[in-house]
């Protein structure tokens, strides 16, 4: 009988509770919890997941955080070794964590710590992220619901902005997004008409001009009286430097906004203000989308169901069907082919043709109308005995 | 046969336009409509709200910001007799507006420029405001929506932040209210269990001792891991000041989250981060009660029935019922007492007691399980031809 240990890392989104939900509904064996992401595992603190447990875990669905807490953990090789030893002394073979990159990294390593140690472990990885930034899958949970949010807000702040136009003509919303634009680039989903905002989209993938900028902010308050701008927060302008401040070691950006909204006052003799989205866009239950919750739900129980099967070093993965149907199915990848493609920008063809971006996105945010989300058949999978090889990601057709 | 004019003024809600379709439904005369606010008064930017016109407005119900344009506009007195002279050269003789406390004293002074230009007009505001800061009526439209947001932020941000605790330590999340706490109050609403955020909330009518408070948050932190404050804009910490920059001649606050988590990380060494909940406040749809909205539709109906009566110089008011069960009805109250009750802080019984106000906000936040809603009957009200008497509020007892 196997023993498997799960946990939450890095920042939490509005749906990452379903995952963990989704993996204990699914799973007929013992299961204990990390507390606290891989700052818990090096530290052993383990909680044994009884039916009581569960049950308040189950509770924690619709919650935003971390039922079991996550966080930003670096780990050093002696951590490594450290948190394989305490799986090896807790008798647990599997460990399974619902993350982002740097989740799907660490697995990686400890998988190949836990080979050096001669300790069979299995080990699964559940995707998890606001900014869509994993390789591979074509999105991953939370991001729908983060989608849905700047998309709402933008749509709302520029109606507000719109109204207020004698008081202040520009307002600069910033989105999360280090390197990657899916988030900033949704905020124009819900834009039907010209003259509403957003006016600007700015993503990390682009080359990004000042004077040109503000040039275009002068021409659209000059046409439509405001001008609503979206940045990621990890935009450069050409010539500056991306804002930020060092916290814990890690870079903490935040600061466009205000920089460029500076910038448009003494350039224009205009009021701009900056408007930071915050934590709120990856925490909101309000925001969030049935269709984002649903698959993060899935995701979970997907990865319940490759533990009972002959397949380690796996990323549960999400698959869509070519065509206007929304149609996908969950399968696996590799660990080792998530962790080589890295953080996986805005596709060129998707900034250049923003309708395909919003056709693609639409089915996840949920509340359209135009898009019709349909759960795939997800593949048959043959469970037997098996003693943990190191499969890569195994590649199903999508039976529809 | 009169002639009415509409306008909407201020900084715009998530209702703001339920107000204007409500009355635009109840109205069964030719309407014109005020453009941009006071400014388009002024300026004398009417349109004449036909058929078409109405389907457009109407259809705007459920959009943020405000259809006909708002915004902040300061008067001067040649500014009033210039408005004056522009309705009645429009032969307007009724002058209504959907605003707050500047909205309200604005309608007095024209009000009073009429009758020294010795023009007839009947006045009559609608209230609005996300502060909840007008006089008089027990609440007003906007602010229940507003609350509702404030409270799901800081109950999914402050969760956000427990599962971060290893990375950061506290949140400091500003909300609007300059001068009075009825937003900032309102952020622990969905606080259940001592250890959930919020732990702190900074209220304008209250002083606050930046040493006490940040020794609050230490103990805070070590009791349960984290702290999450919430400040409202317009806090000051002892021995400083409100944080402020001047915009159009108007102060705009903002800033003092980032004072308190600069202070908290020099004073404690942990890692404290600022989050202004901004624009998508008041804006957001997504947050919107159906309580606030339903309300707002009945202020903008009631000021359309007030029209055929002989009364002016009156703001529509929300009048409740005692008990525990949510009975209100509509009334109207003179602006002379909502400009002489001033900028309306949060109540020292609330302060004292939150649960009170709790009980109290429930019902117009519309989602909670505890409160029914109950829409209050109207008093039957005897239309006739009259010659506008200014007649101050008149107070009618609910009937149930």
């Amino acid at each position: 009988m196997k023993k498997i240990a799960i946990g939450q890392a890095g920042g939490p989104t509005a749906v990452l509770n379903e995952s963990l939900v989704g993996f204990l509904e699914q799973i007929d064996q013992e299961v204990t919890g990390i507390l606290q992401g891989f700052q818990g595992l090096v530290e052993g603190r383990f909680i044994d997941m009884g039916p009581s447990v569960r049950n308040r875990a189950r509770a924690s669905r619709n919650v935003s955080g971390a039922w079991l807490g996550a966080g930003r953990y670096t780990m050093s090789e002696t951590d490594m070794a450290r948190a394989v030893e305490n799986l090896k002394v807790a008798q647990i073979d599997t460990l399974v964590f619902i993350g982002g990159n740097g989740t799907m990294w660490t697995l990686q390593a400890l998988s190949k710590m836990a080979s050096r140690m001669n300790v069979d472990l299995q080990v699964i990885g559940i995707p998890k992220t606001v900014d869509n930034d994993l390789a591979e899958t074509d999105h991953a949970p939370g991001f729908g619901s983060a989608a849905r949010y700047v998309a709402h807000a933008t749509r709302d702040m520029s109606k507000d902005l719109e109204a207020m136009q004698n008081f202040e003509q520009v307002r600069i919303i910033e989105t999360m997004g280090r390197n990657v634009g899916w988030l900033a680039a949704a905020s124009g989903l819900l834009k039907v008409h010209e003259n509403e905002g957003p006016h600007f989209i700015c993503l990390p993938e682009q080359k990004h001009d000042a004077v040109g900028l503000v040039e275009g902010i002068r021409v659209a308050i000059k046409e439509y009286g405001f001008a609503s701008v979206v940045v990621s927060e990890g935009v450069k302008l050409a010539g500056g430097t991306a804002v930020a401040k060092t916290v814990n070691g890690r870079e903490v950006l935040g600061g466009i906004s205000e920089q460029l909204a500076a910038l448009v006052e003494a350039e224009l003799g205009v009021v701009a203000r900056a408007d930071i989205l915050g934590m709120n866009q990856r925490a909101s239950q309000l925001a969030c989308s049935d269709q984002d919750r649903m698959e993060a739900y899935q995701a979970g129980k997907k990865a319940a169901e490759l533990v009972g099967e002959c397949i380690s070093d796996v990323m549960v993965m999400f698959r869509r069907a070519a065509g206007a149907k929304y149609v996908y199915a969950l399968d696996t990848v590799g660990l080792d082919q998530v962790v080589a493609g890295g953080e996986r920008a805005l596709p060129e063809w998707f900034q250049k043709a923003p309708e395909a971006y919003y056709d693609w996105l639409r089915p996840l945010i949920g509340d359209g109308s135009r898009a019709s989300s349909v759960e795939g058949t997800i593949g048959a999978n043959s469970a037997s005995a098996c003693h943990h090889p190191k499969i890569g990601g195994i590649s199903r057709n999508l039976e529809k």
